[in-house]
This record gives structure tokens, sequence and C-alpha cells, in this order.
């Protein structure tokens, strides 16, 4: 099943997709979410972010080719990860797909995207093991995490390298039933495939990043985790558009532009 | 004016808070609260915290006592902060005025307390500058940034360290108006004096915080900026109970206990 968030009258809510049909539902799509007896075409509504999280998780790095390629770049030793210690973004910086990912005038050029599936919590979840990690699971979006390396590097945390306003376009919809080993994530820029990976490829897979996280922390309704990416990006530039596209998932698409004060 | 959020019957809403009376209304604080007409005493009602924010920022480090304090006792050089970048917390770990602090039975003995002001954000905001940066400020409040040592040096993230269930104890309640020059942070440790130093002595302060952030970033209704504290703490076992005081602000108290299993 496929729900998007999205705003009609200047109203938001939910709604299933069905094809090109979207039935409006009240409340949450994982909190026994009620028919409003109103569809609309898709063409019709305007999508938002297919949910503002209560915390906004994020894995980091957690592919060994985007690991290998990053320290590259940066003329230093590969560190991978020794444990599934989990990150965080912020809410401010969240954009539906379609909208302009904008680049702020005085950023430097190493602008950078990074192509990401998103777990969505449906259940509040304390103490899970690996076995029964996907029960608190809803479903599954795309996030674009858009980050600006010299910030990133030079800042004491990421607050403007990850988290300036516009940096986490996430979309379009939540699947709830995905083939997670069948799945690999493709980034397009300007209409060229520029990366391809195996989503399921990571180094601590979901499952283990959920029974440890609640070995300390309560997972709620709405929560996301954005579990990483491989490879690496171009520095992209005023006027590129990048498309992530992961098998089931649909594409999210958004154009870069640099701000000119 | 002072503002709780607050439960009864099953119901949270927020109220204003006169002398013991509390004054429900409908709606938050900051977006033209209506009275519901009813009122209620104070000792029959349970806290909450006083907001639950869309992003939750923190200072991190942002006093000098506290980062020589730090230095000396892990033995290295003092790092001052260069700028204003601002960090975050995770809104999981929220516990209201009163609730228990829950040390996991696996955590090592390093639990620290950190008594911060909070500045609670009542309007949008961007681009704001050091002169009108207080605009966007709907109030005050006090935070209590728990921290275990060993996770927070040793974990790649702070997800354990600082963002363990329980470990961000806010409250009791939100002060429109304070002398932020004459205030000053009380801790106490099982009702004795354990540190007291000067709240506005901080090495960025509330208007220069704001202004950088809001270059690059949107500041919501409802977010909050925990300001970062000076001193350090003792390590604190179960059993011990901190009290964070700030003049003006009242009395955050919360008692520590650790899981058995």
């Amino acid at each position: 099943m496929r729900w998007i968030r999205f705003t009609v009258d200047g109203q938001t809510s939910y709604g299933s997709l069905d094809g090109d049909t979207v039935t409006q539902v009240t409340g949450e799509p994982w909190a026994e979410p009620q028919p409003t007896g109103k569809t609309f075409k898709l063409d019709a509504v305007k999508l938002e972010v297919p949910v503002v999280p209560k915390t906004f998780y994020c894995a980091g790095i957690n592919y060994a080719t985007h690991i290998r390629e990053m320290a590259a770049k940066r003329g230093v030793e590969p560190q991978f990860p020794a444990r599934a210690d989990i990150g965080y973004r912020a809410n401010n910086a969240l954009v539906a797909h379609g909208e302009n990912v904008v680049i702020p005038a005085d950023a430097p050029p190493k602008i950078n995207y990074e192509g990401e599936l998103v777990v969505v919590i449906g259940k509040q979840a304390k103490h899970l093991t690996e076995a029964n990690a996907f029960s608190c699971v809803f479903g599954y979006t795309i996030g674009n995490d858009v980050s600006e390396r010299t910030w990133q590097r030079g800042d004491r945390t990421f607050w403007r390298g990850k988290n300036t306003d516009t940096f986490k376009p996430m979309g379009p919809y939540i699947q709830t039933e995905v083939d997670l080993d069948a799945m690999e994530t493709v980034v397009r820029v300007n209409g060229r495939e520029d990366l391809r990976f195996k989503t399921n490829d990571m180094i601590f897979g979901i499952a283990h990043y959920i029974a440890e996280m609640t070995k300390y922390l309560t997972l709620y309704p709405g929560d996301v985790i954005w579990m990483g990416t491989d490879g690496t990006s171009p520095d992209l530039v005023h006027g590129d558009v990048v498309e992530v596209e992961l098998t089931g998932l649909g594409v999210l698409r958004n154009p870069f532009v640099r701000a000119t004060a």
C-alpha cells in the first residue's frame, strides 16, 4: 500500500494512493486512518514531506564504498564504524518531492547528494531484537541527505553542513511493502545515471540498527531512520536536478538552486 | 507570565499559572490561546514537559569554566569553540519535572547533570540580527542535559551518552519575562548546593546564537535552544535527586534511579 501526505484547499492530510487517485483519510496512516469520502487526482494536490518526525534519525556512514571513496577524496585512511551508533538530522531542513534545494549564497561549492532508504516507524517500540525489529516498521520512503562538505568537516556540528533549510528532501510517498534484497538505489543528475548500488548492502542492517537503538531509546510512530548512502556525489551547482530512485519507492526529484544574496 | 503544559483526565493542554491556580487554554501559548473557562489547582494536575519541539537545539559547550574543568578531568588542553555552531538533542529523551531519570542497567558510572537555560521560540524566524534576535523568543524554562561521559566520548554520536530515554528533563514552566543579567543557575544534589554560576555568562549569548543560526535555518514556534552549562558535575548514583534552579524560572527536580536489568 502507498501513502502520501498532501495539501489541498489549504488543508494538509494523508491519503492512500492507487494509480493517480488519492483517497483522503483522517489522521495518520499508522493510527487507524478513516476515509473522509473525498478523492483527488494526484496532479491536483500539493505533495508534502510524508511525515515530520518526532525524532529524525540518520545512520550516517553505513556503506563500505562511500567510506572508501570519501576517505580517498580527503586523502585519509577509511574509518569503518565499529558499532551502529545512530545519528540525527533536523526537521527544519525537510522539503518535499519537487521542491527546491536552496544552496545559501555564501555556501562553499562542495554540495553533494546522498540517496538514502528511509524507514518510517509505525508503532512505539523499545527493547526489540533483530528477530522482531521489523514489527515497528510501517513502511519506507526516500531521502536525499544533501551535504556541504566544507561546512560538514569544518564546523563543530552538522548544523550548516547537513541541516541548512531545504537540505533534506524526503518522499514522494510511503510504501508499506518492499523487497529490500531486490532493491537498488539509482541517482540521476540532470537525467543521466550517476550512481547505482544495492540498497540493502549496508554495514549495519535495519534490524540491527533498530535492535541496538531500542536498547536505550523508544521509537515512536512517525519517527524516521535514514539508512545512509553508498558511493560519492559530484559537486552540484545551480540548475542541477537530482533524482533519487529506489526500487518500489518511486523517484524523489529536486532542483538545486543557489540563492543570489 | 507563566505557562505550564499539563494533563488532567487524560487530556493534555496548556494553562497559565498564577500562584497555584492553572487557567486552561486551547492551543499553544504563543498562538493566540483561548481560555476554556476551566481552572485547576496546580497539585491536581500532572505536569508535562513544557513543549515537544519541532527541532531540539542545544549549544553544548558555551561556558568557560565547564570547558576548563572538563578538559582537566580528561587530562587534555581546553578547546574553546571558535564559532556558535549549534548542536542537537532528541525528543525521545524528554521527561517532565518530577519524573525519574532512569540510568540503564549497563551504563558506565559517569552520569553527570548539566543545568541549562532553555530558550523557547514563539515566532517563525529567519535572518534575524543580534539587534532583533529576541523578537522570536516566547520565554524561558530549565533543562538538565544529563550525560554519561564514557558513552559521550566513546560513541560516534551522542545517541546513548546524551539521548538515552529520560536523559533530558525540562520544565517546570515557561516564564515569558526574565532578567537574564541577574539570573543565577544553582544546582543542588540531595538538597546540598553543588554548583552556582551566572546564567548569562555565556561564551556566545542568546542573541548571537539566534543571529548565527537564522542565517541558515528557520526557527519555528515551539523550538527550544538549550544554552549550555558551566562547571562540572559529580558522578551521580541511584537515589540521588538533582534540582536545577534558575532565578525566576523555578526549580527542575528529578530523582535518578538505576534500572535493575
